[in-house]
Formats: structure tokens, C-alpha cells, sequence
């Protein structure tokens, strides 16, 4: 298994957080964003869409961060952290499409614009990032896991990264209590890894 | 079945479709998101994310347009919309996600801006439009289907909608000719039901 990877990308974290859960290795090779490595020919020949995480295990080629947890849990991890029914699917679709939205475009925005000095309207991506901290809060409040189960899934793992990295877009986490109780249960998971902000 | 739902919301168009595919029928209940139904607590309490279309079955609540597209795949339509194996879900998650994240910032924002008059920068959205329809085009000269089988599946229903109304957001698709082989094959499946702009 080979995993094309940022370090600072928090869309790579979640594969390798959940490869370490799941107890997995994979030979890792850094991509070079900064110098422009995910635009070259090569690496748009494995992702056209230019970006990290890809993985390539058994001779095929996955890429996009959520994608990837998905086959990585189908694959590796029978049905702990993706359960097979409609309901239990259907959750986790939606805090995986959370991830690629809300989250993406509300503390992974603003992390960007503050950290990376990406352009950008960082007060808006702050806003929205305020409004994903107070709907996970809410939802941690009445259930241990963001899928509504008893057990940590995918769901958890996908929208994790961006929020527990909130701070480097000048968020504060403190005053969100419920949120931070799953955190804190995320981190104590058997085989968690962090990352540099984490 | 009861479907909340806004007749010009391409989110709500991928269930209404979906359905009539599988030849389901659900009462729907228009939301009149002008008038801010959708930010009313009676709403907030079937989806905190105050968004349409959400989705009430056998006493569940499902909310977001690919989770329930997962849901009523997973349920009703055995293994032909969704199939089960780790590679095809893999590929599915990752459409998915593109329709939550690179389909909405792009055509369906463009359209948002132009159509409804939201704030926000349309030539932004428009050429991240024609990004994602370079690769959708790019992607459909060598696959039928966007998860690469030989049939429909739910990542089709998730981007078909944003994309096919991208002529109200100001882009042209006649340049995109797999594209365009794409929807036509989609507007001929069976049961295949048309939006207001479609």
C-alpha cells in the first residue's frame, strides 16, 4: 500500500490516522505542494483533480480523502467503522459530504487563508466555522459519535482533522464542551496519531 | 415516504430523481425556503443544518442529498445503484464528494449567484465550473458511468443535477462533448423525470 501524502494536510491526516487505528502501514511518499508537485503530469495521471490523499494498494488507484476511508474500512476493517446497513450508511454519507463542504469550506478555509496565507475572505470562513462548532456541538451533546452509534466510525475520522485544527484558523474550541468531550475520545482511541497543530 | 423539498433545488431534484428511477413514490412537502421555513425550529428539529431536502421513512430522518441518496440506494434498489464492494463504494464516496464540494462551489454556486442573485463572487464560481466540467468531460471519453462500471450508479444521480443546470450559471456545455454523451444517457434511463431549466 502506498499513500501519496502532506504532512500538513489535514485530508491526508484522516488516512493516516485511520490506517494507524486500523493498524495498517503504508510506504508513504511526500508530495511537494509548495514547489508544485500535485500539478505535474505524473501526479495528474494518478488524481486528475491535483490532489492529496491518493492511495494505491492491489494495483488500484484511490483518490479523495473521504473515498479512501471508505475503502479502507470496506477493505480492512469489516463493519467497526463502516457498518453496512442503509440507515448506518446513509449518516455516514452525510458527515462525509459534511466534510467536503461545511467543514472544508468553514475551519479548513480558514486554517488555509491563516496558516498557508492562502487568499481568501478569512472573517467569512471564520463565520461559517463557527456555525459547523456549534452544530457538532449540539449533535455531540445528545450522542457519543458523530454516526449515532455506540462505536467510532468513518464519520468521526473525516470531519475530525479541520475541527481539531480549528485553532490555526484563530478559532477558539473551548467554549464548546460536548465537541471537546469527543475529541478527547477520538485522542484516546487504541492507535491514535497525531499530527503537527494536534 | 415524505420528502422536504424546494422544486428549484438541484439537491432535492438528485432524491426526486433517484426516486422515480426506482419507481418510488414519497408525499412531498414543499419548504418555502424565500419565506425562511427552513430556519424555523419545527424544521431545525428534523435537520440542524437547516437545509432541504431531507428525507422521513419508516420513522427515520435523513438529511443531506447524498446521504439520502445512499440511503434509499441501499434500501430499494438492491445492488444496482450502489454496489457493495469496497473498490465501487470507494468510488462512489469520492463522486460524492466532489458533488458536495467542487460540483456546488463551481456550477452550483454560478447558478446560485445568477439565478437567485446570492452574494458572492460569480466569476470565481465560473471558472471553477469550467474546471469541473474539463473533468468530467476528460473522466467521460473513457468511462460511460462516473464510477467506471457498466451501469448507473448514485455518483451519476449526486453530480447530474448542478452540471446539467450549468447553463444557469452563465457556462456553455456544448464544448463538453462526453459530457454531453453522459446526459444524454442519463435523460434516457428509464423512468427518468426533468426539473424546471431541464
Amino acid at each position: 500500500m502506498r499513500l501519496y501524502d502532506f504532512t500538513l494536510s489535514g485530508n491526508c491526516y484522516k488516512v493516516r490516522l485511520l490506517l494507524a487505528l486500523l493498524g495498517h502501514d503504508a510506504e508513504v511518499v511526500q508530495v511537494d505542494l509548495a514547489g508544485g508537485a500535485h500539478r505535474h503530469p505524473g501526479f495528474l495521471a494518478l488524481n486528475p483533480r491535483g490532489q492529496v490523499p491518493v492511495l494505491e494498494d492491489q494495483g488500484e488507484v484511490i483518490y479523495d480523502s473521504q473515498a479512501i476511508l471508505v475503502y479502507l474500512a470496506s477493505r480492512y476493517a469489516g463493519t467497526d467503522w463502516y457498518p453496512r446497513d442503509a440507515l448506518n450508511q446513509a449518516r455516514i454519507a452525510g458527515w462525509l459530504s459534511f466534510a467536503a463542504n461545511e467543514v472544508a469550506k468553514g475551519p479548513g478555509q480558514a486554517r488555509m487563508h491563516r496558516l498557508f496565507r492562502l487568499p481568501g475572505d478569512l472573517q467569512q470562513a471564520q463565520q461559517r466555522a463557527i456555525q459547523v462548532l456549534e452544530l457538532l456541538d449540539a449533535h455531540l451533546s445528545q450522542h457519543s459519535w458523530l454516526a449515532e452509534g455506540s462505536a467510532p466510525t468513518i464519520a468521526d475520522i473525516s470531519v475530525y482533522p479541520y475541527v481539531a485544527l480549528a485553532g490555526d484558523g484563530g478559532l477558539d474550541l473551548l467554549p464548546y464542551t460536548h465537541l471537546g468531550g469527543w475529541l478527547a475520545r477520538i485522542r484516546t482511541l487504541p492507535g491514535y496519531v497525531g499530527m503537527p497543530g494536534l
